[in-house]
């Protein structure tokens, strides 16, 4: 049987797809109690994600010749924690949007309220799932406990979360390229560091590819924020799904706005040959990783 | 040397200072970044709560024979998700309250935004203690996992988060008395099952035991709530540190004003009864769970 020559394309598309199904199997259906919190936490899960960070954490336990299988749960738990990060950071007391991807934000249509909880439900649903890997997924508790353990620390008051809070505080200020990289390390990055790293544990990475993928997601993922940061000067309405320099109207600092368009494109691609070369080492199994380091910047030319 | 006397109230204050010291000790530090989002946690978790969730986490573990030192950060864990649950249910979208325990709510002290954000962190921060058990308390990581899963599965959509759901819901509309457990067992129940089911697998209980302390659980669980609901009326401002009949003022059912405060009281002495009845064929070494359960209730008399 002829196989279909390798396309990042259909590498992406059919990754997922997988996701997509896997999450609709995790999540709590709508028919079941509290029937509108199960409705927000879909609402947003479903709302048109590109799966970005849960297709790294495959493609990382693959890079090291793992079962991809595996770590579907782990890569399920990581995209409910984005979501719920989306969902807290929409709500009217933090950036108060009323669009994300073009659709209105949970708590324009389900309320504040709910869409507090409902982010607290999936952050909390997201463990639930992760600590149940060692059953649905027959991953051994060690390395179980570990991708917990990575998770957790990604996303807490010196990861993510910390990350909104140095934004916020950010706002309005005029603030330095040092500054700004401390915020998206944290509240992007950290996310895609785990990511990688909680791929490279269920895959039984070696300590010495797992450094290395550490190092490879944390180019990828500030890559990742320039990246969106010229996308949101130069791209349009439609093709984002909110408004054209939003963040600038909010007087947010941005890679453009402090170093220039040119400058930041020259960083995007220095920071994604430094991906690449992080995981030179590892074999063709690490193509995913190549090529999605790849297509993160070059979306922006 | 001569021992005192067993007492529960000895028995209490010296179990909330061992996880007083021991939260001081697991909760960042405000000096580090970010400061004002650590001074916010610290502020919630350090408000003068009676530790009663993490005091039945230590004593379930004992009450089978386990050593309560192991248990330490699972009883923290769970100190920081009720923390994170007050946080978030005292925010102006949800029950709007300014004081708790006689002082400001979170968010009246540090804005709502870091208030949500407190929450977060609070909640992720118990996730990543309650996995580095397996380092910090020398737990095995296959219970340790387990611990994991009950805890977030005690406090989603299913859990703790789904009855502030209902609760909210339910606010200004008349519900019956089957409504009213629903929202209990889930709302404050499911944390302290979670608190004696966490304890009992720290523990090494058997099947058995974990079953019968689940059950003692359940019922200790809705016996507090009983009795908050008669303290909510009968008790003085002062003491409570809220208004007087709050609840009733927001219009929100509670058990004395549906089945009356006589028969309120005599659920809350059947409660009691069960919940020792449920762990009569433990030894000595449940003691302070017996005892607490009869001072949970008898505080309301």
């Amino acid at each position: 049987m002829a196989t279909e020559p390798w396309s990042l394309r259909s590498y992406l598309q059919q990754r997922s797809e997988l996701i997509e199904t896997a999450l609709n199997d995790y999540l709590p259906v709508v028919e079941s109690s509290p029937s509108r919190l199960h409705e927000a936490m879909r609402y947003s899960v479903f709302a048109g994600g590109k799966r970005l960070r849960p297709i790294l954490l495959l493609a990382a336990c693959e890079a090291v010749g793992g079962d991809a299988a595996k770590a579907l749960p782990a890569a399920c738990s990581l995209e409910m924690v984005h979501c719920y990060s989306l969902v807290h950071d929409d709500l009217p007391a933090m950036d108060d949007d009323d669009l994300r991807r073009g659709q209105p934000t949970n708590h324009r249509v389900f309320g504040e309220a709910t869409a507090i909880l409902a982010g607290d439900a999936l952050l909390t649903e997201a463990f639930a799932l992760l600590s149940s890997a060692t059953t649905c997924a027959k991953i051994a508790p060690a390395p179980c406990c570990e991708v917990v353990q990575i998770l957790a620390r990604s996303i807490g008051s010196t990861g993510m979360v910390g990350g909104q809070v140095v934004d916020m505080e950010s706002e309005e200020r005029a603030i330095d390229l040092a500054t700004l990289e401390f915020i998206h390390t944290r509240k992007t990055g950290a996310l895609i560091r785990a990511a990688v790293e909680m791929g490279a544990v269920i895959g039984e990475a070696t300590d010495e590819q797992r450094q290395a993928l550490c190092r490879y997601a944390e180019a990828a993922g500030l890559a990742f924020q320039v990246a969106d940061d010229i996308l949101d000067i130069v791209a349009d309405q439609a093709e984002l799904g909110k408004s054209i320099g939003s963040d600038q109207d909010r007087g947010k600092a941005t890679f453009p706005s402090l170093i220039g368009l040119g400058q930041a494109r020259r960083r995007a691609a220095e920071l994604k040959q430094q991906a690449l070369t992080e995981i030179a080492a590892l074999d063709d199994s690490a193509r995913a990783l190549r090529e999605i380091a790849t297509y993160i910047v070059d979306r922006s030319n």
